[in-house]
């Protein structure tokens, strides 16, 4: 029999004990071996979760606790399951997270400590989805090309209530904040740095950057309009928050933003709380992987995988974790300013003559070539220039906006989304 | 250094030595050692392949090279493999194949030899997609409550350009055989025996169930007309040749034919010659695996993703094989006329007065109780009764099948397409 501890018995630590026991049928078939929980550590001892195992809060009980083979980190934060984790590996537990933001940050001194232990996190990026399975075995062949994908059902719920419905942003961030669906505090989610965290984990995997969220592009969807939506229903595009790993050479591209996107693409049909991941091999083409990126039991789904995999015996983290550059192929990240892309702009401009004829100027200096122009009003006075531009470099992008807010009668920060 | 033996080197198995070669460098990394192909078994030796490997027409070459550990069967047909397969597991080499005809009539007597040998068929089901992989490892913790999928490119490439661009089946045919798509004789793609094939391998993986493709339901998109596609439209449904696994109490229901399904499904918005398998888990809700269903490339991604398992030495097949029922939980196959569906008919009918209340009145007398009837002009004497039912019983919608066919104003036999 198999003993595991749960570290932070909430929502997520209460469905991994609930199917250990729902599920322990096929899981004793599957694993070849008896799972049970026996004790979790909460911070709240008086709460009842239903559960038939030892409550502690003290977590010395169960990381000194012999009995115990696998650890469940499901605290959240970054330093203090650091610091749980890093003491289960070594008194040599085995550990399974779900906490992506501990990975975002510390995923590669973890690897290195688990090296003869194994220590699963399928959970950690889009919930149930088997995303980390599907890169480290399923795709194993392959270069990895890109990786594309929607991770945050927050993000996604809010643009396709804003497509589908015609709500404004406040009003569709009040009801998910209404339903469970986002924080008291949104930025996390709506801010990009939930997917980004995701994103991180993603593309060590594939490409073994060891980059922290603070390295890379982080944009939310906060700037997003009803304008922005109505222009990409014009163009065939919907809006999406993407977080995006592209390999270019011996550089890696790692972006979290907005985006304009095909309508026709798979990605672009996902809607709803759901995540879908695209990934494309330079052998096996795009595939793409769908489902609950969030919620109890979806998360639960994919730290009981991951029990059940180490109780096979079936993985070694140091082959398959985190990838380190291999010889001859040290990828790094690519600079912000060297991202290609196409682009959309909103300009909030006074509706007077000769301001069309400024702007499509400013654009020809700074060698940015345009694609479509749409002028609608705004108000009385002021007008909204709507934008696509063909393949521009970020750095012209990002200067071209400075130069944009800087002209007198442009009225507010300019808004720009990237098309991809 | 580890070698591999290829038995049938044509397109995909010319991919699988050209990927074990182009992409060395993730390979070693991944896998931890090197793997080369040895050798190769033809049947017409003076093809030139390309490729730097022994090649020879005979296959005890490769069965009785001690250095060769790993044999790739990609031969086609049933029998011939089955016995070259039985003896490659019998000199204790391990084995991948890509074999779906095989897999649907032996799969357990085969799994049966690996009890201590690593036996694996990714590249089986839904060529790149690593759905086998998602449903044996990462939805391990689940009861897996349904399998429904897009199994066959050339059936889905067919309907998706009916649908889109009004093209006749016959029509559209005749491309699909001119582009490759589709065999001189299509019967066994558009037959649905294809798929049945794939639906017999996910349905063992979930269920144990060791049904052959004579004891399903199989049928094709053959009677599939522009009638039909019109009113899929017009209620809002797609057309789709789907392979469908469902659970129900004890038993299992394996079906493979033409379906109207809801078109903001997912699996309805999947279009042209890729493959989608939607798998829903009684914990993680549903899942969604897209890919390239076909193609040397990306089905040889999926072979040796396989034989990089191997050489991890991550497999342990007698476990994460075919389930066998476990005990307490016998699942058998449901008997098809207990199949509960709700049903599309078109019926070709004299347009003469008292037709439609005559039809109707069958329905009623054969308990099938009607949601939607449109009648349409055919020609100038007949009409298309086009009827969706609410959910009736598989043995009364047959019964009523035989009725309407003998029926002195029915021209023809009558079309039924499921509506799922």
């Amino acid at each position: 029999m198999v003993k595991v501890g749960i570290i932070g018995v909430g929502t997520v630590g209460t469905s991994v004990a609930n199917i250990l026991k729902d599920n322990a049928d096929v899981i004793r078939a599957r694993a070849g071996r008896e799972i049970v929980v026996k004790s979790g550590v909460v911070k709240n001892l008086t709460k009842d979760r239903g559960l038939d195992i030892i409550i502690t809060d003290n977590v010395d009980d169960l990381l000194n606790d012999e009995e115990i083979d696998i650890v469940v980190e499901l605290m959240g934060g970054v330093e203090e399951p650091f610091e749980v984790v890093k003491r289960a590996l070594q008194s040599g537990k085995a550990v399974v997270t779900a906490n992506k933001a501990l990975l975002a940050y510390h995923r590669y001194e973890l690897q290195e400590l688990a090296k003869d232990i194994p220590f699963e996190f399928e959970a950690s990026v889009a919930g149930g989805i088997p995303i980390i399975n599907a890169l480290r075995d399923g795709l194993s062949a392959n270069h990895i090309e890109s990786i594309m994908g929607i991770m945050n059902g927050t993000c996604n719920y809010m643009m396709t209530k804003m497509s589908q419905e015609g709500v404004a942003y406040d009003a569709i961030l009040k009801e998910s904040q209404e339903l469970g669906y986002a924080e008291a505090d949104p930025t996390f989610d709506v801010g990009g740095f939930d997917a980004a965290h995701k994103l991180l984990i993603l593309a060590s995997i594939a490409y073994g950057i060891d980059a922290k969220p603070e390295d890379i592009l982080i944009e939310g969807i906060e700037n997003v309009t009803q304008e922005d939506i109505a222009f990409a229903k014009e163009f065939g595009y919907a809006i999406k928050l993407l977080g995006i790993a592209k390999k270019d050479g011996n550089e890696v591209e790692l972006r979290v933003h907005a985006a304009l996107i095909n309508q026709d693409a798979m990605i672009a049909k996902i809607d709803g709380v759901m995540n879908g991941i695209s990934v494309v091999g330079d052998k096996v083409g795009e595939t793409l992987y769908y489902g609950a990126g969030a919620g109890g039991d979806a998360t639960a789904s994919a730290v009981v995988a991951n029990i059940i995999d180490i109780v096979r015996g079936q993985r070694s983290s140091a082959m398959l974790g985190f990838n380190r550059p291999m010889e001859g192929e040290a990828l790094s990240l690519k600079a912000l300013e060297d991202i290609n892309s196409k682009y959309y702009l909103r300009i909030n401009v006074n509706d007077k003559a000769g301001v069309l004829a400024r702007v499509t100027k400013l654009f020809e200096d700074n060698s940015i070539s345009i694609e479509t122009v749409l002028q609608r009003p705004a108000n009385a006075t002021s007008a909204n220039l709507l934008i696509a531009t063909h393949i521009a470099l970020e750095k012209d992008i990002q200067q071209m906006m400075r130069d944009l807010e800087s002209l007198e009668f442009v009225n507010e920060k300019p808004v720009m989304i990237r098309i991809v």
